[in-house]
């Protein structure tokens, strides 16, 4: 099965999956989808060694590399040190959490270190230099119009340049700077995600840029009859996300996949308690406590929420993993509402194998409708 | 183009177009779908006039009727008169949006009265009987499991009784309910709505249920590509409702109508405001004064919340008609994200064949990526 963006990008089904596991993309890849590393969390030097594994095991076959480079963020163009960054963290928040902790029998750290100021992006100029020196395929970035130098270097290295959007208002602006791939994401994606819905999104983003661009489709997708039902919108294709978590593959801390194979699709909220920005995760205590009208407690811009909840939520993450009933009631993760949909753990390659598969079921289901 | 329910219902296309207006119901019966009348805010007398009208416009062709019946409403069991019911909404409710409506120029008045108690659902009963001395075709509850004299008056007079549902769990008891007809429905519904979007909503009743009874999707749903995706998902048609407001036949005020056709997906949200349970409708400044964060003011249960809000925004439409600028900046109506695709207004008809044409070229484009 084929739409117009599979000859362009070399592949056999129109699935690109998005993963910060090596494994998953290259199995998606060999198994004829496309997949893309989300390289935000490494060090220049890590992603490129992330990205020769990759080429081996992929052998020419396509992939690509996804970057946060938010557009907005506290600090910006300030050049602050993570340092600097970490002393606009208001202590009241810091109590905050740890009163958080401790009601959840967690023990308090004397003194807590912040974390990285990874999504001030300060890293995303670096990491795409090193990734232009491999043979990837596409380039995004998650958050926001790509900044110019990803522009820049998709033009001078002949590689296309992804751009996620919630709103038709977004993928007009991202149009206009020169992306040739737009992902239309529905809010009930995981991570950061808009208000639209996908079935609404994807259509009037479609409409609004006119066919400039093909369009794939994002955010609930975890299954080929939702693929289906995407490209019968118009879309090119899906982007996919979720679903790769709770493969054999996937890195995905144990008690967090148990979470997401037990949640149904309303065991998640779009939530600014771990960004910063309205991101989709599982609900959890965590989630709760940055609730607007539980908390009474506003979360922090972008990158401090990340700085002040990333160290905490690694120290919750170890402990549940052990087994602590406080850190299991806390821990969270990115995930979309087809976290319902996802029931068992399965090797990437048989997923790509099943979606194309439940795709072609959903269309022959529709084409059976109006034959004569 | 068909599906299995068109036969059952005697209908050409699996479209449901729910609508308070009875010539909107009529135009999209005559035009091969199944026209629905919400009938919950009529007098029994009322109703029946309705009903014989709709019966000399259809000529034996299909439709239905919606009531709303909600399983849980303050003074449930009590039997209170609505003047009983009234005197639950604390006087600083009163006084909140005295001062809302006096913030945007609207004069208080002395004694404001309040609304019917209606969405108690105390006239569920007489409505059904009336309704069922009509050849209705299909009987629906708006809101939660149908009560149970309405699964025996369907069953005693061989009417499908269909219920709304937004998540899988809600489907399983409706069908162990007795319930013929599911509509699932996603969070982009306009009205009552759950949180799960129908692009995940969809598969995962059906799965739930497990073919024991159809399932129609709803939510969004504007276009007949959008229906096309939806069948393709698995479900046997649409319910759609928004879409309808827009339509010639409506009876929509013309302020409404001019902010549905200007509305983007991004103006509508999900809120408590005006009947107690989430319901997605136009953003105004009437919603803003009922965020949980901005307002500092909870809502009250249904039916107290629309007893004290009706009258009050039934003023607000009124000057807004008149071109008030502090009426038009509260005025709101009930309405889907699908609302950013509402551009024209068109005669009901057309937008039934509209959604033909749509579904055709959407099940072309799917079939043709699946070709040789």
């Amino acid at each position: 099965m084929k739409t117009p963006i599979c000859d362009q990008y070399g592949i056999d089904f129109p699935l690109f999956a998005f993963s910060h596991c090596r494994d998953v993309v290259a199995a998606v890849t060999n198994a004829g989808g496309f997949g893309v590393l989300g390289g935000a969390a490494y060090t220049p030097e890590q992603l490129d060694q992330e990205l020769s594994w990759i080429d081996e095991q992929v052998k020419g076959k396509p992939y690509g590399i996804d970057i946060i480079v938010p557009a907005k963020f506290e600090g910006k163009g300030e050049h602050l040190s993570g340092r600097q960054l970490a002393d606009r963290i208001p202590d009241d928040y810091k109590t905050y959490i740890a009163d958080l902790l401790a009601a959840h029998d967690i023990e308090p750290e004397e003194n807590p270190r912040m974390g990285s100021a990874m999504l001030a992006g300060s890293s995303g100029e670096q990491l795409l230099e090193v990734a232009v020196t491999h043979p990837i395929r596409l380039m995004a970035n998650a958050l926001g119009v790509p900044p110019d130098y990803m522009i820049k270097s998709g033009k001078d290295h002949g590689i296309p340049v992804a751009a996620l959007v919630g709103a038709k208002e977004h993928a007009i602006k991202q149009v206009a700077a020169g992306v040739d791939l737009i992902v239309a994401q529905g809010t009930e994606a995981g991570g950061h995600c808009g208000e639209v819905s996908t079935l609404v999104v994807v259509p009037e983003v479609i409409d609004a840029i006119d066919d400039a661009v093909p369009v794939l489709a994002a955010g609930g997708i975890v299954t080929g009859r939702q693929m289906a039902a995407c490209v019968a919108l118009g879309a090119a294709g899906a982007w996919t996300g979720s679903v790769w978590l709770t493969t054999e593959e996937a890195e995905t801390a144990p008690h967090t996949v148990q979470k997401m194979l037990a949640a149904t699709s309303r065991d998640t909220i779009r939530s600014t308690g771990r960004t910063g920005k309205p991101a989709r995760q599982l609900v959890s205590d965590w989630t709760d406590a940055w609730r607007p009208n539980d908390s009474g407690h506003t979360t922090l811009p972008l990158p401090l929420q990340s700085m002040l909840a990333e160290p905490a939520l690694r120290r919750v993450d170890k402990l549940a993993n052990a087994g602590h009933p406080g850190a299991l009631a806390l821990a969270t993760y990115f995930v979309g509402q087809g976290v319902g949909l996802m029931n068992k753990v399965k090797p990437a390659r048989d997923v790509v194998f099943e979606f194309a598969r439940d795709y072609l079921a959903a269309a022959e289901r529709l084409s059976g409708t109006v034959d004569d």
